[in-house]
C-alpha cells in the first residue's frame, strides 16, 4: 500500500513539525527522482514558480532551491536583496508574502527575524518554506543533513555523531539536533563554553536523545562516527575581540584526524571560514561538498513533494 | 469581424497613447488567456525573452512581469540593482539599451527619471514598456487598476471614484486619471492640501472628466463605488518633518468604513506603509491583493499582444 | 571528416591557451547555429544549466551569456552581487566553486583579482568560462571581437587595426592582442603614453605580429580597416586628476572620421563613455552595438561546443 503524501500543500516551518516518518518519506521521494529519466525528471513540476524572498545573503541555500526547481523543470523569481524590493519603501512582511503568493506556487523565505517564516506561513495561501530564519530554524539545512548521513552510512540509528563550533547562535545546529532527536543517536557536543546549545533546548533535547558535552574535539573523536561542523558566525557575535579569541580553537586538521574513525565522515553546512583546514577537503573524511549535492536532491524532493508531483 | 490588435510591436509609454478600444482589446487578451488551458497558456511566449532594467526598486512590478512571463512559457533576463550593471561604470542609457535590445524581445524599464521610458522607445528597436518612470507615469499600473475595477464591479462607466493620498508625487495616480478620463466616471480627489494634484494636470483633466477635490475622506465616503488609495510616498518627500505630520492624517480604518457602502472595493497599487489599516485587509471592502494578481493577468495580456502571440 | 571538438568540458581561462584553428572551429560552430530552426536551436542546451558568479558590475557580459543560454533552451543561476553571497560571510572562492558546481553544468566567473578564473578552473570539475579577471584577460570578448571582423569584413588576415584607448588597464586589449597575433595582421597602437600597452606584453607580442605604437588617431586613421575603441577606465586610474586630463583626447568623431577609408568598420567592447561620439552611432562605420549581438551568437556557440550538443 502507497504511503500518502505528508508534505502536500505543507508549509516547512520548523523541523519539529515533522516526524522520523515523514523524513524517511521524503529520502524515498529524493532517491525516486534520482532513478527517473532526465526527461521524466525534467517535467516534474513543469509549469510550476518557486518565489525566492531573501532577506539576507545565501548562497546554497538560494542556488540550490533554484537549481532542484529547474532540475525538475520548474521556474523561480524573487529577490535575493531586499534593497531591490519595495522592503525599501517601508513594506511589511505580510503585504510582501501577500502579493508574491499571487505570482509563484510556493515560497522559499529566509529573513533575520526569529518567527519570520512561522508569521509567512500564517499569512500566505500558499506553502512556505524556511530557508532560514532568525537564529533558531533552518529546517531543510537539518532534512539535507540528515539525508547526507543516511546516504553515506547507510543508517542514522546507532551512530555517534559530534557536533563541532558555535553551537549557541548557529540555526542550523538546533535544527539539526530536533532532526536527529527522532533517531536512535549519540550526541556529543563540543564546544568552548561559551558557546555551548542554549540551556532551554539542551534541557528540552535531553529528555529524547542521548547528550553529552566538551570542550575538546580530540578527547571524543575516537568513538565518532559522524563529525559535524559549523562555523563560529562573527555576524551573530556581540563582541569581536572574543571572535577573534575562539575562532582558531576548534579547527578540524589531518593531524587532530589521525586519533578518528577510518569510516568517520565530516559534515558541515558551509559556508566555512577556516574551522576545517583545507588539506582535508582532499581527505577519505570529507563530505562537506557532496553534502551540498545531496542539498539539492533533498529540496528537489521536498518542492515536488509539497506541489504533490508524482515522483 | 476580428479586431486587429493594436499592440503589436507597440511602445508603452504613457497611458496617454491608448485609447478607450485599445483598454478594452487588452482586458479581452486577459480574459481569453484566462480561459485557455494550461498547455496552451504555457507555450504562448516559448522562445521569447523579456528584459527587465530596473534603475529603481520594486517588487510587485519586477514580479509580476517576470510572473507573467514565465506563465506564458517566457523568460527573462535582466537587472534590478543598477549597481550590478555597467550604469555603475559611467554608461548611458541609450548605450544600455541598444545592449540590451540584442538580447531580448521586449524590454520593461523603470526609472528614476522623467522621460527615460520615452527616450528608451525612441532609442530602441525593440517595444519597451514603461515600467514606473520618474513621477509622472506608470501606465501598466492604470491598466492593471482599471481590469481590476471591470473584474470586481463590471463595469467602469457611471462610478463614482474617490482617490487618497498622495496625489502629487505619486506616478501611479498620474496615469490612473488619464486611463479613468477615457471613460464616464466621477472622481474624488482627497487629500492634504499640500499633496494636491499638479494644477496643470489637474487643469487638463478638468476638460475631459468630473474631478473634485476634498481634504476629507469621510466627508466623500459614503457616495463612493470604488476608493483608491496611495501611499504618502516618503522618499519623494522634501522635507521628512512634513512626512511625519502628514502621513497619519489620512488613514483608512473599520470605523470610518461604517460609512461606506456595502459594494464599495478599496484599491491600492501598493507597497503600503500604514494608510490602510491591517484590520481593513479581511474586510468585504478589501480588493488590493487580488489587485496583484489581476496585474500579473494584464501584463500576461500586454506581453502577449505586443508579441502577437495568438490568444 | 569532420574536426573533433576542441571545446568539449573545456575551460576557458585566457585566450592564449586557444589556437586559430580552435578560433575558426568556434565560428563555424556559431553560424551553424544561426542556420538551425528555431525549434532546433531551441532545445540544443535543453536541461543544463548555467553557473553565473559576478564578483564584479557587467551588464553586457553576463546578459549576453544568460542571451545565449535561454536561447539555446537551457537555463542560468548564480550572483551578480558578492553582496547577496555567502561570500559576504567571509567564504573563499574555492568553497563557492566547489558547491555551486554542484547545481550547474557549466561556470561563467567575472572577478577583480588576475588569476582567479584560473584558480576556479583548477578547483572545478565543470568547466570553467572567465567572464573577466582582473586586468589582464576576457577571453570571450576578444572571441566576439574577432567573429565580428570576420562577418563584418570577411576575413582577418591581411588587415590593418588600430586599437585606440586606454591600452594599458584594459582586459579586453590584452585579450584581443593575443587572439589577433594568430592571424596575420598589422597592429596600430594610439594611446596616450602614459597609457601604453605594457612593456612585458608589448615585448612578447613583437615577436608574433607587426606592432606599431602611436600618439594620434589621426595619423593613422587613413590606412585601418578595424579601428578598436577602449574606455579609458576611470576605476583603474590611480589618480583621477590624471584621468580627467587625457580622458578628452583621444575621442573619435564624425570630423576626424572624414579621413577614414570608406570601409572602415568601428568596434568597442562597451561600455563606452564618451570615447566615441554620439554622432558616429549613425554612420557607416559603427559596428559596436552588432558586436554585442555576436557576443551573444559567439557565446551560444562556445556553450554548446564546452557542453557539447550537436550543432
Amino acid at each position: 500500500m502507497m504511503m500518502g503524501n505528508p508534505f502536500k500543500n505543507r508549509d516547512v516551518v520548523s523541523i519539529k513539525d515533522f516526524s522520523k516518518d515523514d523524513l524517511l518519506y521524503l529520502f524515498g521521494v529524493a532517491d525516486r527522482i534520482e532513478n527517473l529519466s532526465e526527461k521524466e525528471r525534467g517535467h516534474l513540476l513543469e509549469g510550476k514558480i518557486l518565489g525566492y524572498l531573501f532577506f539576507e545573503p545565501s548562497t546554497r541555500t538560494r542556488l540550490s532551491f533554484e537549481a532542484a526547481m529547474l532540475w525538475l523543470g520548474g521556474k523561480c523569481l524573487g529577490f535575493a536583496e531586499p534593497r531591490t524590493s519595495s522592503v525599501e519603501k517601508g513594506e511589511n512582511l505580510a503585504d510582501t508574502i501577500r502579493t508574491v503568493e499571487n505570482y509563484v506556487d510556493v515560497v522559499v523565505i529566509r529573513h533575520y527575524k526569529d518567527g519570520a517564516a512561522k508569521f509567512a506561513a500564517e499569512v500566505s495561501n500558499k506553502p512556505i518554506i524556511n530557508g532560514g530564519s532568525g537564529t533558531e530554524e533552518h529546517p531543510t539545512q537539518a532534512m539535507t543533513d540528515l539525508y547526507t548521513i543516511i546516504k553515506e552510512k547507510g543508517v542514522i540509528d546507532g551512530l555517534k555523531i559530534g557536533i563541532l563550533g558555535d553551537l549557541k547562535y548557529g540555526r542550523t545546529v538546533y535544527s539539526l539536533l530536533y532532526a536527529l532527536s527522532l533517531f536512535n543517536v549519540k550526541i556529543k557536543l563540543i564546544s568552548h563554553p561559551m558557546l555551548r546549545v542554549r540551556r532551554e533546548i539542551f534541557f528540552d533535547l535531553e529528555k529524547k536523545i542521548a547528550l553529552s558535552e566538551h570542550d575538546n574535539v580530540e578527547e571524543v573523536l575516537p568513538e565518532l562516527d559522524v563529525l559535524y561542523v559549523t562555523r563560529v558566525q562573527k555576524e551573530r557575535f556581540p563582541d569581536l575581540a572574543e571572535y577573534e579569541k575562539v575562532r582558531s580553537s576548534y579547527v578540524v586538521n589531518l593531524k587532530i584526524l589521525q586519533k578518528a574513525k577510518e569510516d568517520l565522515i565530516i559534515l558541515h553546512p558551509l559556508p566555512r571560514v577556516d574551522e576545517i583546514s583545507y588539506e582535508v577537503d582532499s581527505s577519505r573524511y570529507a563530505r562537506y561538498f557532496k553534502q551540498t549535492l545531496y542539498g539539492k536532491k533533498l529540496r528537489a524532493a521536498l518542492l515536488s513533494s509539497i506541489l504533490d508531483a508524482k515522483v
